[in-house]
C-alpha cells in the first residue's frame, strides 16, 4: 500500500471541502447569521489536518486498484466527519452520531433525516446541508480529477471506485477531461433548474437548495413538508422531471451534445427506465384517484412521487404513507431498481437489473435448449463473463446487506416495515421509507447504534458496497 | 419433446397417488366415517385419467433435461389437482381454489393452511391432508424411480428436477438403488418418530399425522393451536429434534450407516446448519426470557420455533407474532437459509447460502490481491463454475419471485409484512409468516388470485424454481 500517495490524495479532499465551504460561509454572512463562525472553525480544521496528513506529493505516485478504493472510502469518511463539525459547535445537532448520520446522508445524497424541526435550521447551515447533496452527487474525488493532475493510471482506479454502475465508461480518451465534461453537464443542468424554480415562483434561495438535491438526487428538504409546501403543480413537474432527467447516465447527455442521438436514445437502459417510471406512474394513478378526486391530480402526485423514489432522490409532495398497499409495493420496488448506471442515483441501478433479467431468461431458456450457445448481450454488445460475476455478486452482497441491516436495527424494537424500508431506503440512499420513517417522519427515533450503522449502509451503498468493505479485510494492511 | 414418455411416466404418477390414496381410505373406514367415499371416487378418477394419459410405455423411452423438468412440473401440478377432490366433494373446502392452496400446500411441505378451524375436519381428510407432506417431503417421483425400472437416464433427469439442493450425489452407482436407500431411511426415521411420540404419551393416530409432518417438513397441524395444544416440553423436545434430523443432507444418514463419519460428520453444510441453530436459539432465548419467567423455559421454546423454521416445518408451540422484534426478525432470516440441501426442507438451502458468503468474500479478497487466484472450495472440494453460476441465478430469480409476488399480493390491501412473509414463507415452503399470516392465523384472508398465486410460488419454491418457469417458454412445445 502506497500509505503516502494516499495521505496526499485525502489531504487534497479535506481542503477542496474546505474551499467549497467558502459557499455556505457566504450564505450565513450575506443573511448575517453567527453560525459563519462555524464554518470558519471546520475550514482551519480542515486546513490543518491536510497539511499534517500530507501536504506535498509524494516521490512514487503509483497506486492500484486497492489504493483507488482505500481512497475513495477513506475520503468520504473524513468528508463527512469533518462536515458535522458545523452542525455540532453550533448546537444544532448536539450528538455527534446524529450528525454524522445528517451529514453522511447528505455526501451520500441519501437525504434521511434525523432532524424533527427543519425550518428553525440556521440558512447557512441548510445551505451546507443541501450542498453536501451537490457536492456528493458527482463525487468529490471526480471533482479532484477534474482539477488536479494525477497520472493517467491513478485517475482510472479513483474513478471506478466512486462513479456508480457496473463499469465506467470513458467519454474521451482521459480520464481527467471526462471528469471535466461530467462536471459541466452537471453544473449546467443544476443552473438551469434553480433558473427555472425561480420562474416558477419559488424564492431564489428555496431554488438553489432544492436544485442542488434534485440535481445530487438527494432529497433534504428545507420545509417540514417537503416539496409539498409550495403546493404548485408546475414546481412539481418541473422538479419531478428534472429528478428524472439525473436519473439518467450522464454519458446519454453527452452523447446529445456532440450530436451522437443514435447512441443516446438507443440506450437499453435509458428505455427501460423511462418505461418503468411510466408504468409505475400509471399503476399508481390508476390506485391512489380514489383518494384525490381526479386522474390529473392522481397523476400529479404519482409523477412525482415516482420520479423521487426511482431517481433516489426521496422528495415528496403527500405522504404516500397513506397511499393504498399495491402502490406503496410498487414504491418498494422502485426503492430496489434505482435510477441508471452512470448517474447521481442510486439502488441496484437498471443497467445491473436488465442484465439479470436477461440472464435469469437465458438460463431457463438453456434448460429447454441444451447445446445452444447464447450471449447475453446490452445495447448489441455481449456482457463480459466477469461483469456478469461482478453484478450477481453486487446483487447477493446487496441484498445480505439489507437483511442483516434490518436485523441488526430491529434490536430498536420497531416494526419490521419500518426496519426494512429504513435499511432499504439507506442502502438505496433515498431518503424516507415506510411507517415510522414515512415522508412524514424522519430517522430521529433510532438508538445510536442504529444510527451510526445505518450511516454505514448509505455510505456502502453510495460507493456500491466494495470500496468500504475492502476496509475490514485484514491482510489489506499486511505489507 | 418425448410426449408419449411424458405421459407414460405422469400416468404412473396417477396411479401412484390412486395406490397410496388407500391409506386415508383406510383410515376413514377405521373410525367409521363416511368421507370413504370421496377418496374411492378420486381413485377411480385417477385411474381413468391414467389409462387415457398413456398405459403403455412408448418404444422410444429416450428423454433429456427439458422432459425431466416437464414431468416433475406437471407430476406436481396434476397430483395436488387430483388430491383437491375427496376435500372439495366433502364440502370441507368447497372453494376449488381454495383446496387447491391446500394441496399445494401439502406436496410442497409448506404446511400453510385456508382452513381456519382444523379440529373439526373429518380424520380420513386430516390423514390425507398429513400424508401429502409425507409424499412430497422426499417427492412422489423420487418413489417412482425407487421402483420403476426406467432407464439410467431417464432417472438422472428425473431425479435432478426433483431433489433439493445445488447439486445431486449419487450415493451408489444406480440412480434407482439411491432412490430405494433414500426411501427405506425416510421411512425408518418416520416410524421411529412415530414409537417416541406415542411413548411420550401422544395418541398414536396423532403422532403418525405429526411424524408425517416432522418428515416431510411440513408443518400441517391437527389441532388449532399446532404442537402447543400438548403443552408438553417431552413433546417438544422430541419433535424439535426430529425436524433438525429431517433437514440434515440425507447423504449424511447414509454415511453414517455406512460407517464413513468423517464424510458424515466433516461436511461444512451440516456444522454451519448447526452452528446457525445453535446461535438463533440463543439469541431468541435471551430476548424472550423476559416474556417467559425463566431462561430454561425461553430455551424450549426457542429451541423448537427455530428448528421449526429453520427446517421449513412451520409447527409452533407459542404465538412467536408476540415475540419482540429482534426475535421475529431472525425467524425472518431463517425463513431465507431454510435447511440442508437434499434433506426434505426448502429455503434457499444452507449449502448454497455458504457458497454465496464465500463468493462474496473471496470477491472482496480479489479487490486488494488482484493477482492472486484462489478457488472456491466447499467440503475441500473446488465449486464448479457452472454450478456457482447456477446458485446465483437462483438466489436472484428467488429475490425477483419474492419481490414481485409480495407486490401482486398487495393487491388484496393487506401490510407489507404480511404480504412479504407470505410471500417468503410460501417459496421456502415453511407455512405460517408474521401478522395476519402468523402462527395464529392462516391464509384464509387472501383472495382467490392471491392464494392462486400464492399456491404456485409453493410449488415454484418446492422444485427449485426452475422446472415450473420453463413450462413458460414458447420453444419448448415447438418440434
Amino acid at each position: 500500500m502506497n500509505y503516502k500517495m494516499i495521505g496526499y490524495v485525502l489531504s487534497k479532499v479535506l481542503m477542496i471541502e474546505a474551499g467549497l465551504m467558502i459557499l455556505p460561509l457566504l450564505c450565513s454572512i450575506i443573511y448575517g447569521e453567527s453560525v459563519a463562525w462555524a464554518f470558519l472553525l471546520t475550514m482551519v480544521l480542515l486546513n490543518i489536518t491536510a497539511v499534517i496528513m500530507g501536504y506535498k506529493q509524494p516521490k512514487n505516485t503509483v497506486i492500484y486498484a486497492k489504493e483507488g478504493f482505500v481512497i475513495v472510502a477513506l475520503a468520504w469518511v473524513l468528508m463527512s466527519a469533518f462536515g458535522t463539525i458545523p452542525f455540532v459547535v453550533t448546537g444544532t445537532i448536539p450528538n455527534p452520531i446524529d450528525a454524522f448520520f445528517e451529514v453522511v446522508s447528505g455526501f451520500t445524497t441519501t437525504g434521511a433525516s434525523i432532524l424533527t424541526d427543519i425550518e428553525v435550521v440556521s440558512k447557512g447551515l441548510l445551505f451546507w446541508r443541501s450542498f453536501t447533496h451537490w457536492i456528493g452527487g458527482m463525487g468529490v474525488l471526480v471533482f479532484i480529477l477534474a482539477i488536479l493532475p494525477l497520472s493517467k493510471n491513478n485517475n482510472m482506479h479513483i474513478m471506478r471506485a466512486e462513479v456508480p454502475g457496473p463499469s465506467v465508461g470513458k467519454l474521451v480518451p482521459k480520464m481527467r477531461d471526462t471528469a471535466v465534461i461530467l462536471y459541466k453537464i452537471y453544473l449546467a443542468m443544476t443552473i438551469i433548474e434553480i433558473i427555472i424554480l425561480c420562474i416558477c415562483g419559488m424564492p431564489l434561495f428555496d431554488s438553489i437548495l432544492h436544485s442542488f438535491g434534485t440535481a445530487g438526487t438527494g432529497g433534504f428538504g428545507i420545509k417540514n413538508s417537503s416539496i409539498g409546501y409550495y403546493n404548485s403543480p408546475i414546481i412539481d413537474v418541473v422538479i419531478g422531471t428534472f429528478m428524472i432527467l439525473f436519473g439518467i447516465n450522464f454519458n446519454i447527455f453527452y452523447y446529445i451534445l456532440i450530436g451522437k442521438h443514435r447512441d443516446a436514445f438507443g440506450s437499453e437502459e435509458l428505455r427501460c427506465y423511462l418505461g418503468i417510471i411510466l408504468v409505475a406512474v400509471v399503476l399508481i394513478a390508476i390506485n391512489i384517484t380514489p383518494y384525490y378526486g381526479s386522474i390529473l391530480e392522481a397523476l400529479r402526485y404519482a409523477y412525482f412521487q415516482v420520479a423521487s423514489i426511482i431517481t433516489t432522490t426521496g422528495y415528496s409532495t403527500v405522504n404516500y404513507d397513506l397511499w393504498p398497499e399495491f402502490s406503496k409495493t410498487v414504491i418498494i420496488l422502485l426503492m430496489f431498481t434505482g435510477a441508471c448506471a452512470g448517474s447521481t442515483g442510486g439502488g441496484i441501478k437498471i443497467g445491473r437489473i436488465i442484465t439479470l433479467v436477461k440472464q435469469q431468461i437465458k438460463e431457463i431458456y438453456r434448460m429447454v435448449h441444451p447445446r445452444t450457445v447464447t450471449a447475453l448481450r446490452l445495447d448489441g454488445k455481449s456482457v463480459d463473463k466477469d461483469m456478469l460475476i461482478g453484478i450477481q455478486v453486487f446483487f447477493v452482497m446487496y441484498m445480505f446487506i439489507l437483511v442483516l441491516g434490518t436485523l441488526l436495527i430491529s434490536l430498536d424494537g420497531y416494526d419490521f416495515t419500518t426496519n426494512f424500508t429504513a435499511v432499504l431506503s439507506c442502502i438505496s440512499n433515498i431518503g424516507p421509507g415506510l411507517n415510522l420513517v414515512g415522508p412524514a417522519a424522519n430517522f430521529s427515533l433510532f438508538s445510536d447504534f442504529s444510527t451510526f450503522l445505518l450511516s454505514f449502509i448509505m455510505l456502502a451503498g453510495r460507493l456500491e458496497l466494495f470500496p468500504l468493505l475492502i476496509l475490514f479485510i485484514p491482510s489489506l494492511y499486511k505489507h
